[in-house]
């Protein structure tokens, strides 16, 4: 199979995974009639908005682009959901720093980046995020995490479990090497503490043939297809838990260490907004509100 | 005269400083009774509360430390002033980008840094911090810029005349220069645009004698002294306007580019985050409240 096809392929899964995520995330915000809310929440249910963004080359070319799409619901106080399909030239002294771009910096990237941060302190926020890359290499990456302001051992076993069997599914060791990739990656050192309770992160499953990429490919589809299950699953049951003022304090003073990590650790976000990255797109991620008091 | 008592003359400074700066913005405070405050407010007029630190060089020796200063006020809803007196040695690949430490890595530092977020979308918000640093070289540095929701010209122009004024005396082209620092250090790339409406910001004061160092100390005490007057000026004149719930939000988005160029942008913060430093102190300049909504 040529490589446009593999790339239209991917693009067109990340599109539809984006599809799928709007209609259970809208689903979810049609069962919050009864549901505890913030005074400030809307009284019908979310609706995710869309957005679409080009980009352009550095090179002054046409770079592909983008939809942003956001919900401001009454469960999901703010939720982003990203989809992407970019290609052009790596500036130089990023390229090197790529696989297979050092001597070329061709590069052609699609994916899907989701961030939700949930108005009820007891729903915990998430993360998940997946990827094709190719320069003159070509590679499939991604990952989930869950970022609880109060971490049950419930949901965090749920999570884990359905990322587990999926990676079981698809590579004997994906569970132990990305659930430890995930610990090390989302980890605040200044903080001395995990951003969250974990899950995957994986970069560099490469696809230097058919076989490969079709492996590489399904274990993709297959993180996004559990997320999109086990997500929906922890957030119906908590969504109906009551909470106090000094539960949403420790939650927004959670979100400020989010904040922080995704400012000053994460690679995506540094390196898209310092190289002229979409900057709405990319602080999607960051928290309707915070608090550093 | 020694380094020894250089040291030390600076160091009693900024602690002068930050006593006299205290004593200020508690009269501030004093003076809250009939001024519009957040629902939230402390009914009592805020004081300073005080937390020592102390720092271990990587050595495994003392290395100093400092004191934190904040108060949670009526008019000033989150004000931090922080002074600190460290010494150690710099890591060896810091070393090589600090003047004077490439070839010995031993340090002094000593400091004033303070920012403070308003309750009053009307009252601007302020960042000041002055500093004296010894490697085999030693200077002063420093800058204070002002940093409103709302923009008004008298504000600006005043804070930007008690600065041009204090330069004016010390150095011919100290306003040109540093004015123009400030505006290029205190710029949001991905949000293409500034920080705030400017000030000043000095670096690389080199004291290779006496002469010099007594120059450039009564220039840098200067700085603090004309915040330390202009300052409350500005605070007194907007702090008695009420405001509406969207002044407050606007408010509260500004914060976010506020925190955006700390985490992602500042030297200070980036470095200090990134090598140990205190976390609580380097963090102080975090807004107590932010939405990216």
């Amino acid at each position: 199979m040529d490589m446009d096809m593999k790339k239209a392929r991917a693009s067109a899964w990340f599109k539809e995974l984006r599809d799928r995520i709007f209609a259970i995330f809208e689903t979810i915000e049609d069962e919050s009639a009864d549901v505890p809310v913030l005074a400030s929440a809307p009284t019908a249910p979310g609706r995710f908005e869309t957005r679409d963004w080009t980009r352009t080359d550095p090179s002054g070319a046409p770079g592909g682009g983008g939809t942003m799409g956001v919900m401001k619901g009454r469960v999901f106080e703010k939720v982003g959901v990203n989809i992407s399909t970019v290609h052009g030239n790596f500036p130089e002294d990023f390229a090197k720093a790529i696989p297979g771009a050092a001597d070329d910096p061709e590069f052609f990237a699609t994916g899907i980046s989701l961030v939700a941060h949930m108005a009820n302190p007891n729903v915990p926020a998430v993360h998940m995020n997946t990827r094709f890359l190719v320069t003159t290499k070509c590679w499939f990456g991604g990952g989930a995490d869950l970022n609880p302001a109060f971490p049950r051992e419930e949901d965090t076993a749920a999570f884990h479990a359905a990322l587990k069997a999926t990676c079981d599914t698809h590579g004997k060791d994906y569970w132990e090497r990305f659930s430890k990739w995930c610990e090390t990656y989302f980890f605040i050192p200044h903080r001395n503490r995990a951003r969250g309770v974990g899950g995957i992160f994986y970069d560099y499953l490469e696809c230097p043939d058919d076989p490969s990429f079709e492996a590489h490919f399904a274990f993709t589809r297959a993180v996004g297809e559990t997320f999109a299950r086990v997500f929906p699953e922890i957030v119906r049951r908590r969504m109906g838990e009551p909470w106090d003022d000094s539960a949403r304090l420790a939650l927004l003073r959670y979100r400020g260490l989010y904040a922080e990590f995704n400012l000053v650790y994460d690679r995506g976000t540094v390196f898209g907004l310092k190289t002229g990255g979409n900057t709405d797109a990319i602080l999607m991620s960051l928290p309707p509100e915070a608090r550093w008091d």
